[in-house]
This record gives structure tokens, C-alpha cells and sequence, in this order.
């Protein structure tokens, strides 16, 4: 079954929207919020990409490899904002999501 | 801004969500629901994704093109199902879905 | 059927999602965005939930009530915060977060 | 901070969406899916909402005890549709949404 297929990218998907979705709120605190309005909306672009392919993929969607082919994009794009950033919340989520555009990638080629 | 230059698409995004719900809601009351069960997997996928492109859309997502490309093959495959059912609610949620997937690819292309 | 009974708020829910993602787009292109920060994630809240209503009602949820309420509690709270700011996004936001949460504390009660 | 402070909840929703996702699924496989047709809704209605909740205690929402207290109803209808059934992702199912409706309870209170 598709759920179980594709446990380790849920898995990852879960990990990556965690550490966007705590980094949007960790960069909404920050004192220099101006240096990090890119950061706060790829955070929210790639937490919901990954938190929509993570429900996708449990239910048996039949579209994984198109999703998973947009997730790994967004992913990548956000991974890049973050890394520039040096809050620890930051790298992080640069970590989170390159390791989950990397997964992404697989399933999708 | 985004929201602006997108509002034709965003409309029928929301008219393509809508008739995908109903027709899902519908199917499940269906007493041929055996027969319906492709229908209601992808009027779920249609209205997600038809849902989460509406929202990217009106925030300014910088990922349009490449999600539209989605958005356009998922409705297609769901108005490719709902157009063999002669349920009214079928029927409607086809038309919605096509008109849904040529807006869609027009902004991808 | 449910998204006839409800068609009146599922618009206003739409609206209210619209002017919520386009208020936290513009928010974040604002010069003073350090002012903003509650708006924005406030407007990630409101536009949330109303589009999580909005298809629960379309797809005849039987939970209608019970997120109508804390749809309401949710507008209200986006609605007070986007008033406070001068903002043409801002005052456009508060006013269909007030008549969304009317419309839903009108279901939920 | 939110995240780290919801973390066991968090975690709870996670395998309450893959399980209530999965038992979706498997339900439009049955033989017998129009006896599944309430299960199949109430595991999207659960689903979606524990999924939601999840992005929110995650992204530091200031409405966690109210849309917990949803999410708990929500959790315990589906548990108590799923426990009715003798499918093994039915069972699997009903565990997961009791014991995610008992966290969500704890956290509303």
C-alpha cells in the first residue's frame, strides 16, 4: 500500500513541515524580521507543499510523482533562503529541506 | 499584485473546488457507490489541489507556473472520470474540472 | 443539499480567505513589517481556517457548527489586529474578517 | 517554544492523519464499500482536521485550545464509525483517533 511504499518520505515530508513551520514563527520574532520576510513566505510556501504531499501520499494519491516533483522545488527554494540566514532555526530548516527535496526527487524521476 | 492578475483563476479554482466537494458528498450518498469510488478518490485530489492553488495564488506564491502544471493534469484526470457518470453532479463537476484544467495550463505555459 | 444551504457563507468564506492571503502578501512587502508581524501571522490563521470551512461545508461536513465557532473566534481576533493598521490591505482584511465572523457565529449558533 | 511544547501532540496528530488517510484508502478498496461510506467520510473530516491542528501547534497558533477541542469531537466521531468495522485498518484507526482525541481533550482543557 502507498502509505507504507512511501513511509520514509512521510516521514521526511513531516520532519521538513515541522522545521519550516517552526521556523516562520521563530523569523516572525526576530528583531531584523525585515532580513526575513523571504524566509517567513518560503517557510509557509514549503510547509504546505510537504504537509499536502504527506496526506497525499497516505491516502494512495495517484498523482505522487507530479506532486513530489513540485515539493522537491519548493523545498530546494526554501532550503536556499534559510541557508543564508544564520539563526539556528534557519540552518535547520536549510538541512530539513534539502534532505526532503532530495527524497522528493527520487520518488518523482 | 498576484491576487489581481490571477482573479479569473482564482474564481474558477473556487467554482472547481466546489463542485468537486459536492460531487464527492454526493457520490458517498450515491446507492451505486461501488461504481463511484474512482470518482470520489479524485474529486478529493482535484479539491485539494484546486483549494491549495486558490491560497498559493492569493499570497503571491512564486511557484504558479510549476503548481498550475499540477493543478491542470489532476483536474483532467477528474473530469475524465466524472464524465462517465451520468449523476447531474457528475456531469457539472466534469465541466468545471475541464474548464479548471485549460485555465490552468494557460498559466503554466 | 449542504453547499446550497450554505452558499451564502461559503462566499464569504472565499472572500475572507482572498482578502486574508492578500493582506499577509502585502504585509510582508511593507517598509515597517516589524509593525506587521502580528497581522501577518494572524492573516495566515484567518485565511486558514476559512478555507478549511469552506471545503468541510462544501463536502457536507457534519461538523458545520462546531467549526463555524472557531471560525468566528479566528476572523474576529484577525479582524481587530488588521483594523489597528492604516493600511488599504489592512482596512479591506478587517472588514471581511468582521462579516465572516458574523456569518459563522449565525451557523454556530 | 509551541513546537517543542506540543511535540507528543504533534506527533499524535501525525499518526492519527496517516491512519485515518490509510483507513480512507483501504475503504475505497472494500468489497463492501457502501457499508464503508460513513467511514470514508469521517476519515477525511479527521484526517484533514488532525493534518490542520498539526500546522498550527507547529507554526505556534494562538488558537490551540480551541481548535484542540474540535479536533478531539472530530477525532472521537471517526474512532467511534471506525470501531464498528472489523477491517484491520479500521481497528488501527479507531486506536489511533481515541488516543489523539484524549490528547487533544487534555490540551483544551
Amino acid at each position: 500500500m502507498s502509505h507504507e511504499q512511501h513511509a520514509d518520505l512521510i516521514k521526511t515530508l513531516h520532519e521538513c513541515t515541522e522545521a519550516c513551520n517552526h521556523c516562520y514563527d521563530a523569523c516572525l520574532r526576530e528583531d531584523d524580521v525585515k532580513m526575513m520576510t523571504e524566509c517567513i513566505r518560503l517557510d509557509r510556501e514549503c510547509a504546505d507543499i510537504c504537509s499536502f504531499l504527506e496526506q497525499a501520499l497516505s491516502r494512495g494519491t495517484p498523482f505522487a510523482t507530479e506532486l513530489a516533483e513540485v515539493c522537491a522545488k519548493i523545498c530546494e527554494a526554501c532550503g536556499n533562503e534559510c541557508k543564508k540566514h544564520d539563526h539556528d532555526h534557519c540552518q535547520k530548516c536549510a538541512e530539513a529541506c534539502f534532505k526532503c527535496a532530495d527524497e522528493c526527487r527520487k520518488l518523482a524521476s
